[in-house]
């Protein structure tokens, strides 16, 4: 007999699951009926601010496989239909034809839930104004892109973050000034507040107005509706042609939750290691709309990132296919760069370290990407933490220029296998003057962290 | 009682042991002698064709420590000495002065062989030819830019491996013709036959011509006694103005042998992980004169390579100085590039994987190292190959552009832990956009890999 999956969302995860679960049950196994508010399916939000820099020249280059191209693999993608109830008694979903207003139960034998999250944006005053834009969907995009042709001169990204920091180098390059507005003391919280000095430093030498513990309380708008001046709770006053919004993103889980589904603190469903949200049958869910676990704290927590979106799809799709496949946790790896400076963390910072009862070292590094006499020579600093007494890696953070970012997989990998700073000093790691010093510079942390842990023991043990 | 530690080799094992045990104990309680036959201490040697190629400028800057600045750091550092005989019994060396002429005996309580390698040289008609040069040590560079004043036009490089390769490139830069010479069917025999091929191409595309299965047989020499002509068995003849041999090079442990001490198959002296040499008590040895065990293939083998070297001394010189290290193996890691031809490799080889009993699949895969929209994206190709049943990772190869190379990092760690394909396929590596795809290439070869383990289960289980 013929089951149906649904899914819902056509983004990475939702759309990642149907193919998979397409490959592995032919059109008369498996119907597969997936519904996407939207009018794209498959697109790459993480693009978004390097189309609207000019990097990537149209925005169709972002998108992975459009409606068309997956209904010629045998999925049904309804699209501009909204999910609008979730009936898990009755094992079926309604949902509603944007275009046409009508709605429909559809049943389903297997459900996933790929619904995304929705960007942060505070009810401040003036936050509407037609040239104040969030950045997570191609319309934004657009919408930034109108803003971008009435040649504003001034612009104010308000939050530092990912989102924060790419959309300042895109807009640094399409000739704008640039004031970047963070409430925390540094730009990138995501780091420990050493390397984010870095990091606001480089901003700065790129000529990225950086402003930190500037919390936004209200956009001051003209009479046409657009925001003119960003004003901040210190009294400061930033005049602007164009706000842009990275504050972050919360999991879109308000139908989950009406359907009586298990969220964590974030708001993020729910799941077991194959991707099955707690407590169902055949309901699974996966992408930004999900908490992960985190293998170093062994807590679960919200990480909107398109690989691990596209990770759960694989791993549901699978599944849901008759095959059997998990998805393991996270180590938290991210990576950026602003401008030519290149940004990577992995695995917990101090603050996440304290919080769930690790006490720990620290080392931190400065060396070079290549061998020092091998020009041009980028410097990196490697952040590395240890657990007092066994020496267990803990994370790894480093800011650097060309071929910095990436080193932060050594430390992904070696967080995954729970090695030591001791044992990473051993590590194989390949060696040429134009890649690497002789010491690679996360080998160098480790070992000054190996040092700083021998010493705790002397003086503690 | 002061301790004397003897050292011979002025070069990165021996003087990284050296430093090391300084580190650990002043010269009140340990004398440090070191003996060195050459000019120089302590140099990159694999930062000898990038000189060449004019990348660096100045010999100089390879030099990471002189004979001056060491024994500023209570080095007893002993020039342009040779070491003779070592006497195990009477636990003492005898040194020649190479100036002098003079001999004299100096006891030990600590000795550290680290004799390096000497360059495989085959005694062929027309070798000493004075435009034939090897390039591993500076003088050898040296004799290299003197033969390069005379406005060579055309060059022979005798060999495809790493330093040929990378010497192919260093002359093209300096302007001239250059032809490569390769006994085996493609370049690079550290690479499979098919990965080989990529770099066959891809040196063929940036000028250079290279020739495989071209056994030299003889160097035709002028009546100046230089080279002109280089002859292959196939009677094929390659004119030269100037000629490279990179051909490898072998264990220098005659010194060793004679005083009867453990050598493997290679010739390289046989350690413990303490890297003490087998069966003796305070004899150490490390750098490119030793063998190293390859905890994939659990066989020892020659590796000779600086950053290896480096890590020998440093555990030498922590156990010398009342510590406690070891050096736990490697994986078989290298990196290396021709023009913008990055190279990696880790693990084992199909044949090498064979040979010690191995049976696998491989899987190979092409993608890029940004995201497939982010320009300029580079091509890269990954081939990974996993043991049957089990599905244990055996080795990755890699040969593409930009930010290629060094992502044998993730397999190289991905080995020491004893991961499998699958295990790989779950792995938080760092994802944004100028940084790789939303799948990396080395996780998209696992998976792949993965998928190939499953089916000759399937098949044959």
């Amino acid at each position: 007999m013929t089951e149906r999956l649904v899914v819902i969302g056509g983004d990475a995860a939702g759309m990642s699951a149907a193919s998979q679960a397409r490959r592995h049950r032919g059109p008369g196994e498996l119907e597969i009926v997936a519904f996407e508010r939207g009018n794209r399916t498959s697109y790459s939000a993480c693009g978004i601010p390097y189309w609207l820099g000019g990097v990537v020249d149209d925005a169709e280059r972002l998108i992975a496989r459009s409606p068309e191209q997956h209904r010629r693999r045998g999925i049904d993608v309804r699209m501009r239909t909204e999910v609008t109830e979730i009936d898990l008694d009755r094992r079926r979903v309604r949902s509603r034809d944007l275009e046409r207003g009508d709605t429909a139960w559809t049943e389903f034998d297997h459900l996933v839930i790929a619904t995304g999250a929705v960007p942060v944006r505070p009810p401040l005053p003036g936050i509407d104004a037609s040239n104040v834009h969030g950045v997570q969907t191609l319309d934004d995009g657009e919408a930034v892109l109108r803003s971008l042709a009435g040649n504003p001169r001034r612009a104010v990204v308000v939050g530092a973050g990912y989102i924060g920091v790419e959309m300042a180098e895109a807009l640094l390059r399409r000739g704008l000034e640039v004031t970047v507005l963070e409430r925390a003391p540094q730009p990138m919280t995501t780091l420990d507040p050493d390397m984010g000095a870095l990091v606001r430093e480089a901003m700065t030498e790129f000529g990225i107005q950086v402003v930190n513990g500037a919390a936004v309380t209200e956009l001051r708008t003209d009479g046409d509706g657009r925001a003119t001046t960003v004003l901040t709770s210190d009294g400061s006053e930033y005049p602007a042609d164009i706000v842009v919004l990275g504050l972050g993103s919360r999991p879109n889980t308000a139908l989950a939750e009406a359907a009586g589904l298990p969220l964590g603190e974030s708001g993020g469903l729910l799941t077991d290691v194959s991707m099955r949200v707690r407590g169902t049958e055949g309901v699974w869910a996966g992408g930004d709309c999900v908490e992960v676990l985190n293998l170093v704290s062994g807590a679960t927590q919200h990480i909107p990132l398109g690989t691990h979106a596209n990770k759960h799809g694989q791993v549901i799709g699978a599944n849901v296919g008759g095959g059997y496949a998990t998805f393991p946790g996270v180590v938290g790896t991210a990576i950026s760069k602003v401008c030519d400076l290149e940004i990577g963390r992995t695995g917990l910072l101090e603050e996440e370290a304290r919080a769930v009862g690790f006490r720990f070292v620290t080392a931190t590094i400065e060396s070079t990407s290549r061998a020092g006499y091998y020009p041009p020579t980028a410097p990196m600093t490697v952040k590395v933490l240890a657990e007092l007494r066994t020496g267990r890696l803990l994370g790894v953070q480093i800011v650097g220029r060309e071929n910095a970012g990436k080193r932060v997989d050594i430390g992904a990998v070696a967080l995954t296998a729970g090695m030591t700073v001791e044992q990473m000093t051993g590590l194989d790691l390949g060696y040429a003057p134009p890649f690497s010093p002789v010491w690679d510079p996360v080998l160098l942390a480790a070992r000054r962290a190996t040092r700083a842990v021998a010493e705790d023991m002397r003086a503690n043990g």
